[in-house]
């Protein structure tokens, strides 16, 4: 196992600015898993600059679950519950903060090797897994009283028979996506005015806006931002828990007339409730009397907490996050819990190389769980696709499938010497 | 700053053992700051081994927040606020898990050195504090809709009265007392029997068993403990995580006729809405159609969890810890909620130096903050307190006041050599 800090200077720019992030440098520990026969897997999570080492740190902490383990024989579902039921480790989270990210990076590698021995993209190889096989991947602990496994070997098993015509039909028309490229905070009016017709422009009929730093400034952005696209195309906005319960939805209702299509996490990612009361509070506050959808996910820690905003009602949309739970193996978990609910999944990403990732869930759910596309949309940002060996690929708004074996970790050669911290060209001429 | 990894093999002799951590080597991820008066400060943040090296490097990743700041102008609230959101380390949390753990250490460290500077035990330096001073050293984001700063203040008002009154009481009285030293899983029925009875005769009224791996050996524990003890002690169990929702419920039916004051940590800490379903679930459930009380707190992440098992009744006991939240600035946080919504609070304790730092908090919330006694009952365990300059005093079953100037988290200095990980003689012998 190789591990990399790897961080890229976009502060300079104020790309991924918003309202608590004014300033990232879009990161990621990067994990490489060499293995006898030659293949090697990769993964990664995403920080946004300071920390990224602690992470490379917290992924050295479980090099012994790692390395010498046979890659033919080795059962996905119980090494990532090995991974984060160290009776040592899980003291520091339990499933939370560092050891959780890291965690994610070291599972999703592993997932990554094993969808190339298999020769799939990552998404067909668990496309192909029977409801039991699928079950048996998940960590049940603390979800049976939402979720059972047999319920969810009934709603996988209901799904079986479309699966390969959803497969076929998904791989020709592709994801539908929205882009949050035109919406930094740091932009200006013009900027943003241009960005939002050119992402008309290539095809998308949504975008995102960052908000909750200034209520004159969100309104002036967010006028010109409508104005620029019409009333057509849906504009969802994201305060990046910025702010409290009663403030969230005082504020959500001064934009209400601009039609918000959802408002993304408006506080806390651990706000339960605060989730439930915001929601039911913009219940009727947006046009014509219908709700503001609430969105929270890219923070939430683990399955536990979705469940809860699942059972409570809490939010109208899923945005599961590739490295911030446990990999690909607790995300199977959220899908699940979202599709027994009723609630669609729109996956947080941008990042770096959140894109990359997060596509494969959002096409397997199409295909296995959720069998739907209504109210379904990935999320897409135009940044640090360069450096990935197979970057995703957008057409007329949509992702196209991928189809190259392995789950599209894997960054190029160059970009890891180049932007290695801290000791990396890029780094060394500051 | 230098910062610590410490560690104590305490899995050699199974002091800890539990349902969930069978092997801890209790350990601590220790700081000291130097100042250039003389005095240092000294905080520090517990593990249970592996992974304490990953909140060393975190601890790090904080040091230009720490380094070169003028102690005797530094605004504490600021510095805590300041140091948890960090725009980039904030990523890695928010306010969870590893970076929270190490900020506890660092903020812990400038309180025990600005307690030394006044020459008062943190609990007497708190007491003397104005309720605006007070309000104004806590985070209060995400806190408005349950508690505001003004409501705050006006029950600390409340309380001035009978500050001097009651810290002079309970400087000579002492604080109430349980034990855990009886209780781990690891140990035999007999050993459960003669630390249970020699509890009893040191004065505790309270005893502490951990549950929850196998009913038939908690039954038998159980009852073990109950005959040793009579009807007259207080037995409360702690299943450590152990449990589903329905599991605990049904697991606690069972043990509901041996009395169990309390059942802790049944389930996930991120369990808001299974610790309410788990105290309805019980509300009958003890002897005489009594309830029994849920209590959690240790691995409660920040003031925003604990302000939502307060807002959904989910618990009766609000468990503290000094170095899972954001150190001293965060449990003022947490206690004021407590004390807002009517509940106890009973610390966590044991560990590395958690009884040395918790004692404050309970001395304090009893002086300034609830001004009761009801129901309080501080956590004891009786090890590792000879590694530290100003050690707990446990007399008839209470705590004794600390006296001296700081947050009594100071290691004798031979202990920083011997256990230091993994050079130290005693983990060079392994």
């Amino acid at each position: 196992m190789r591990v990399h800090d790897i961080r890229f200077p976009t502060s300079r720019t104020l790309d991924g600015s918003d309202a608590m992030n004014p300033d990232p440098d879009y990161s990621a520990a990067y994990v490489e898993l060499l293995t006898d026969d030659g293949l090697t897997g990769y993964g990664l999570t995403f920080t946004i600059g300071r920390g990224n080492d602690v992470c490379v740190a917290a992924i050295e902490a479980m090099r012994s679950y790692v390395v010498g383990q046979a890659v033919d024989t080795v059962d996905l579902g119980e090494f990532a519950r090995r991974l984060t039921h160290d009776s040592q480790l899980r003291w520091l989270g339990p499933e939370k903060g560092v050891m959780h990210l890291a965690a994610a990076a070291v599972i999703n590698a592993v997932w990554d090797l094993t969808a190339r021995r298999a020769g799939l993209p990552l998404w067909r190889l668990l496309s192909a897994y029977t409801p039991d096989q699928t079950v048996d991947l998940i960590d049940w602990r603390y979800l049976t009283d939402a979720l059972t496994p047999a319920a969810a070997v009934d709603l996988l098993t209901d799904r079986v028979a479309g699966r390969g015509q959803r497969a076929a039909e998904i791989s020709v028309a592709g994801y539908p996506a929205y882009t949050t490229s035109a919406g930094w905070l740091g932009y200006d009016d013009a900027k943003v005015t241009r960005l939002a017709q050119e992402a008309v422009a290539d095809g998308f009929d949504m975008i995102k806006l960052k908000v909750g730093a200034d209520i004159e400034d969100d309104l002036r952005r967010f006028r010109a931002a409508r104005s620029a696209v019409g009333s057509g195309v849906r504009i969802a906005v994201d305060a990046n828990q910025r702010w409290d319960v009663p403030e969230a939805i005082d504020w959500m209702k001064r934009l209400a007339p601009l039609d918000p299509y959802w408002i993304e996490e408006p506080t806390s990612p651990d706000e339960v409730l605060g989730h439930a009361a915001i929601r039911t509070g913009l219940r009727e506050a947006g046009p014509g009397g219908r709700p503001i959808r609430v969105a929270t996910g890219e923070h939430v820690h683990n399955r536990v907490m979705f469940k809860q905003l699942l059972q409570a009602d809490a939010i109208d949309v899923v945005q599961i996050d590739a490295c911030r739970v446990g990999g690909v193996t607790e995300n199977l978990a959220i899908l699940l819990l979202a599709a027994a609910f009723g609630k669609p999944v729109c996956p947080h990403a941008g990042g770096v190389g959140l894109c990359e990732l997060v596509q494969h869930f959002s096409f397997y759910d199409y295909v296995a769980v959720s069998g739907s596309l209504d109210g379904r949309h990935l999320e897409y940002v135009d940044h640090l696709h360069e450096h990935f060996v197979d970057p995703v690929v957008i057409r007329d708004g949509r992702y196209l499938a991928p189809e190259r074996p392995g789950f599209s970790a894997q960054m190029r050669s160059d970009t890891l010497t180049r932007y290695a911290f801290p000791d990396g060209p890029e780094w060394r001429v500051q």
